[in-house]
């Protein structure tokens, strides 16, 4: 059974602040401020200890003033709460460059010096985190990996209520606050995220407070959000699901106030329905709150400049006062915009927060900047996966037994989500795919995440589950790497074409990754899986608008270091990558294979060692012997390995006395020079395999071009000759799919034959009757609409 | 100024249906619904004149049944409120797998048998069409380009509303209904569409009536608006700006009668919206109706199967009845269900429908498999675009001024905006980006289209306007889609990196172009023009979660016929393509410039001919003789260009006696062969540039190996080195950028140095001085926070 949530903290409602700590509130929100700003204008004189100069101001301006105070605001207000409530909480910072703001407070706090020693809490630490803010080589404007407490970087907008409810899940003592800009409310994938209290179980997973930070503007607009009637988006907002709470102004004490009140009915609110949800077996979904925060953009900064209306407005978004450097006024209004914070009150002539700042800020891993579930490798366990024995099918004789693979893995799959029942540490994800995907095995040992209505015919839905299923690649994604940051295991599964949907968010995942890599206090976390299914080859009724294979070219373009592709070419090839995958640490693996019935090549060992390999030689499919061969068939892919191996036969009863190599990779990366892919094979290693001289007929699932961006720096890329899908599609037979685009086993055998130099006059016979082959199949599917029964009975056996 | 709409006839509200026209309806319902049901089954007997037999069906049963009853109803009511109030309307179908539902109800309507002679009003088109149904080679199951009156495939979901708003947009005549399927609505691009009632101008624009299908499953699953109260849907709904109308229930002739008052309803209340704002000048933005439909998903299908409910279930998403060849009982509950329309009531002996079933039919091009807003060539004026003459920076010497290339290129647009005030045929969309990407220009002529609430502080807000600014791509790109689909102009700009957030639905939009090129009565459409700005080079404040120029990658894998990628490295090049790209058809134009300051190079008229050539030698930038070069330094880009030109001057200046070729390549699809994209260049032509000797250093905008990927199969490709962005970004200046990856002017001379044989002792020298600067270059950074003097102060004829 999992540990039964602790409950006794978060259902205690604190009174109301006294006046005393809403001064020290004020005075830590301040200090952000006042940091904040810092950082976007000081290279020195942080404390102004003396006039500012403009010597003491960057060269460069860059960064953004416009939403700072209100995350300064919503930290102050979570300190409090964290520590009143003594809560484990978690915040998603939303708005693109909210930098400033939580590397301001990450300071004040403490967590940002126990990560960088040289940004002490004292004035010369704060030197340095002033002048590091986007300066070359510095931080970013974002809440980038490089900031304490973040698992989400902003800027690419769109994605913070995902990140959040993954953060959640499985979760039950976590608090995770989500800061949603009134900009990124506008995205869709933020606007698909609000459904996802549907799938939040109030008994296992912990809680989401979103905070809708209405400051009114963008870059340069008016926010849609912030420009409808209130009643209209309260009404919105309960659509949602949620329960408004409204919190606006723009006189400090008041906000504060206002503030403090919101974030306790939130608190009440959500410990309330755990409480029913956990001791009383409420079933009904609750109505989540949520905190509408109206405060102007750029609050407390420049109220005009140069006669134009700043504060309050699209003109706060980036650096109010742009020419400190040159326009004394400028400079003298910056100045007396960081002496209105009264620093001197703040900090003491060391620099350091006086005791007032820091009255607000919690203990130890409960600061936010300090909490392990924002370092997901500091909580992960490996999974535990069972022996592929157990699931691996029987291959006595390769080609001559078909499974569906995903069907497989889905019984592995099963095992794990079976053997993490009271962990609740690995989820699925998938955009109402999984049994579509074969992957159904898994409901066995866990139903799919629902927490809305339900009727008598509903199957497999479950208040508890760990299979999550909605329509949006964009929410599945999100799910899953929030999950994974805060340190567990999932797997997405997904329609090969659409995961496109997601092209975006995985760049930034990748380079979320390999920031981290380099951050030696960030621990490793789980890879971000993705199988790859309904592919591209299959798409029988879907048809050309269901086929695109380009998200391995997609993530190929993208760190090395973070990035694997595989290509199984069965059942137990899949399962043994999928195991690889899944025991691996910062990674991004992207699978693709088939749920078609697909023939078995390799034993549970043979597949062990080949995927280990990356890349080989099956000896029993080609006709070499001994000496180097005439030709190579290359193949990455199931249906592709499935054509070559057919080639291999056909060549091997027409054309016995062609020495033929049959090589299959399921590692994409082995092609690429070992300089450029930490997978990529020697040039000794790659020439030993694919010859530097004969002619390489490579049978490829993708773009055909791919390999040659893999391979063209080899010695023998000249001879490569590659097929793949070269958008030919249309709703048809898979073999006519693989003639359409040249990539059947008859094409291949001409490939070869017109290729290899040399061969007996029989050769051009042999050719012929490969063309006549092709003709016989247009012939015969017009006629019946299916393939060819040589084709549809085919087994390397037969 | 513009025709005044017309609104007498939608004014009219004509009465409640007669029971003997709801007869019709009915009769039109099961005539659709009847065709679907034998789309998917069918092969011969279209007319069950003769009893069912197993090689009557089709032997791959491919298709889905599920949505099409919902999609049948819709379609008959819509055909009559069209007919009654003679409405110019069209319908998108939102809905993945609706194909059987729209071509039913084309053929019924005559509109299928116009654009398909073949599939004739008969019992033998009938049987054609039946026939074709996900068919090898026949048409797919989705709402293709092959269906007449649409433009809107389905199937990927999640696009429906916003296309149909970019239909709507400038279209006041026009009735845009759009069917969102519950799945569908789960997504997050068509859960940010509903926002887009903002930007609709109750004047200028259409209506679009959005009718939300809870059917209630997705493949496997039920769905989460399906699943929450009605009282929270209407939440939700109003949330969203909406007024609903709810129409449920399985009894057909109450649903009729229900469905029709529905309609009814809600186009009274758009004439009442129209009116007020065309008429009585309300300003306030309508709460526009929203008919919110609940049927059951698999209506009037088989109730059960094998013991198991289908009909209304998410088992009735596929094929209800799967084993009709070889279950005799199977095959006995399909003739039955087919029965159960009565055929014989609907079909003459001939199989052309009787009177009753097309008596609700419109008439020629109302009807909607007719109108030609789905057919947008037949409908597409030429853009009025003057002279470039007008907009061209004067460039007396080359490198020596610099201009903002974007900005110029705004003026250029403002005055397409201006020229197109009356016609209203031209947008510009971007998320929130417009002036951030320096094209404010635009402003000048028209305003930024907003219907929400305004402030005294907002600038160019403007009812009527045709900028297009909502932080959603997904929701730019499908407005711009729409409306292009419909026969308008547009250009989306947008963030390099963020651009990769459309990337499934760019896939579908060029997948749309390719297939409707290959169709007769489709007559061709304005291009899709990206102008992607803010890139990889100039991300000085973002750093490196907003670097990626991968998107050029990304479409370069589609269809050769549509994609076209152009690197403009100048202000009077940038005016070049774009002048094309406004002019062309049927294309993706994907531009790729910088909004910084940047060298003019080419004056307007060398501009003209450079980019026609789409790649050439810049002669007064290179040291050739005569002879070949000794080394070729070829560019994309414009940062690259000018890091080239840059080395260029310091080989003229440290390398005198080298002789040097400068090659510029605009159009990248020059580089392919000319059998594989059709701007690619003949050998001859390459080999002329590029040489097939010498060493080519090229310096390329985006991932260096996707120049490899264009150009293996050249003669000289062995020699090719590229140069480009690999990942290498952070918060940092330009020229910091182009160091990290090995782009900078010091980089490629050491290369040429590394690169070309025989060079004189004193190279090696030279080679030093350069890794000096740049080792000077970190130093500098490092301590000042710029790029060095004599990088930032340097030009082409200092």
């Amino acid at each position: 059974m999992p540990e039964a949530p602790r409950q006794d903290s978060r259902t205690d409602s604190p009174t109301a602040p006294t006046d005393e700590e809403l001064r020290t509130l004020d005075a830590h929100w301040r200090a952000a401020n006042y940091l904040a700003a810092g950082q976007i204008y000081l290279l020195a004189n942080p404390l102004l200890t003396e006039p500012l100069r403009p010597e003491h101001i960057k060269p460069r301006l860059l960064g953004h003033w416009g939403t700072s105070p209100g995350l300064n605001l919503v930290y102050t207000h979570l300190n409090r709460v964290i520590r009143a409530r003594e809560l484990d909480a978690l915040c998603i910072w939303g708005p693109g460059h909210g930098g400033p703001s939580v590397l301001a407070n990450s300071w004040l706090e403490g967590s940002y010096s126990e990560k960088y020693p040289d940004a002490s809490r004292d004035a010369e630490g704060m030197e340095l985190l002033m002048r590091q803010f986007s300066f070359p080589g510095g931080v970013p404007s974002h809440v980038a990996p490089e900031v304490p407490g973040s698992i989400h970087e902003g800027g690419e907008l769109g994605y913070s209520l995902a990140h959040a409810y993954g953060a959640a899940l499985d979760n039950p003592d976590l608090l995770v606050a989500c800061v949603i800009g009134d900009g990124e409310a506008e995205t869709g994938p933020l606007a698909g995220s609000w459904h996802a209290n549907k799938f939040l179980d109030p008994v296992h997973d912990g809680a989401v407070l979103p905070i809708l930070h209405l400051n009114g503007y963008k870059i340069a607009n008016p926010t849609v959000l912030a420009r409808i009637p209130e009643e209209e988006l309260d009404a919105l907002l309960r659509g949602y699901g949620h329960e408004p709470i409204h919190v606006a102004g723009d006189e400090p004490a008041t906000v504060h106030r206002a503030m403090a009140a919101a974030m306790d009915t939130a608190l009440d609110r959500i410990a309330a329905a755990q409480r029913a949800a956990r001791e009383d077996g409420a079933t009904e979904r609750p109505h989540w709150p949520v905190i509408v925060l109206r405060t102007p953009k750029g609050w407390t900064g420049p109220a005009e400049v140069d006669g134009e209306p700043v504060e309050g407005t699209w003109r706060a978004h980036q650096v109010p006062l742009s020419g400190v450097r040159d326009n004394p006024e400028h400079l003298r209004q910056l100045e007396s915009w960081l002496r209105s914070y009264r620093p001197e009150e703040l900090f003491d002539a060391e620099g350091r927060p006086v005791a007032d700042v820091l009255a607000c800020v919690p203990d130890d891993t409960r600061r936010l900047g300090a909490t392990p579930h924002a370092n997901g490798g500091l909580l992960v366990r490996d999974l535990p996966i069972p022996s592929l024995d157990d699931f691996a099918v029987p291959v006595d004789k390769p080609g001559t037994t078909t499974h569906e693979p995903t069907r497989v893995l889905g019984d592995l799959l099963a095992r794990v989500m079976r053997d993490t029942a009271d962990r609740r540490d690995f989820r699925l994800v998938g955009p109402d795919e999984t049994a579509s995907n074969r992957l159904q095995a898994v409901y066995g040992a866990s139903g799919k995440a629902w927490q809305a209505g339900t009727l008598p015919v509903d199957e497999h839905l479950d208040r508890h589950g760990r299979v999550m299923e909605i329509l949006s690649e964009h929410l599945c994604q999100g799910w899953l790497e929030g999950y994974l940051l805060t340190g567990r295991h999932g797997l997405f599964s997904c329609y090969e074409a659409f995961v496109h949907i997601v092209d975006s968010m995985v760049n930034q995942h990748i380079k979320w990754l390999r920031t981290s890599r380099r951050l030696p206090w960030r621990a490793p976390i789980s890879s971000l899986n993705y199988l790859l299914t309904s592919h591209v080859w299959r798409q029988d009724h879907n048809g050309f608008s269901h086929q695109d294979p380009g998200f391995v070219d997609h993530v190929l373009n993208k760190s090395p270091e973070v990035v694997r592709v595989y290509l199984p070419p069965d059942a137990n090839t899949l399962l043994s990558v999928a195991d690889h995958a899944l025991r691996s640490r910062d990674y991004v693996n992207v699978i693709v294979a088939g749920k078609q019935p697909c023939f078995d090549w390799l034993s549970n060992e043979e597949a062990r060692v080949h995927c280990a390999r990356g890349a080989g030689i099956w000896e029993w499919a080609g006709t070499e012997d001994g000496a180097e061969p005439d030709v190579v068939l290359a193949c990455a892919g199931d249906v592709p390995t499935q054509e070559t191996l057919a080639a291999a036969h056909l060549l091997r009863r027409y054309l016995p006395e062609l020495s033929v190599r049959v090589v299959n990779v399921v590692d994409l990366a082995r092609l690429l020079p070992q300089g450029e892919h930490p997978h990529g094979m020697s040039d000794f290693e790659y020439d030993g395999l694919f010859t530097t001289t004969k002619p390489v007929i490579f049978a490829y699932h993708g773009y055909p071009w791919l390999i040659h961006r893999l391979a063209y720096r080899r010695t023998g890329h000249q001879n490569l000759h590659v097929r793949g899908y070269k958008e030919a599609g249309t709703t048809t037979t898979p073999f006519d799919m693989v003639v359409r685009n040249d990539l059947d086993r008859y094409r291949l055998v001409m490939d070869v034959i017109d290729r290899v130099p040399g061969l007996a006059v029989r050769a051009t016979a042999v050719r012929q009757r490969m063309a006549d082959a092709r003709t016989r199949h247009h012939a015969w599917i017009r006629e019946h609409g299916t393939d060819l029964p040589e084709v549809a009975e085919w087994s390397w056996n037969a």
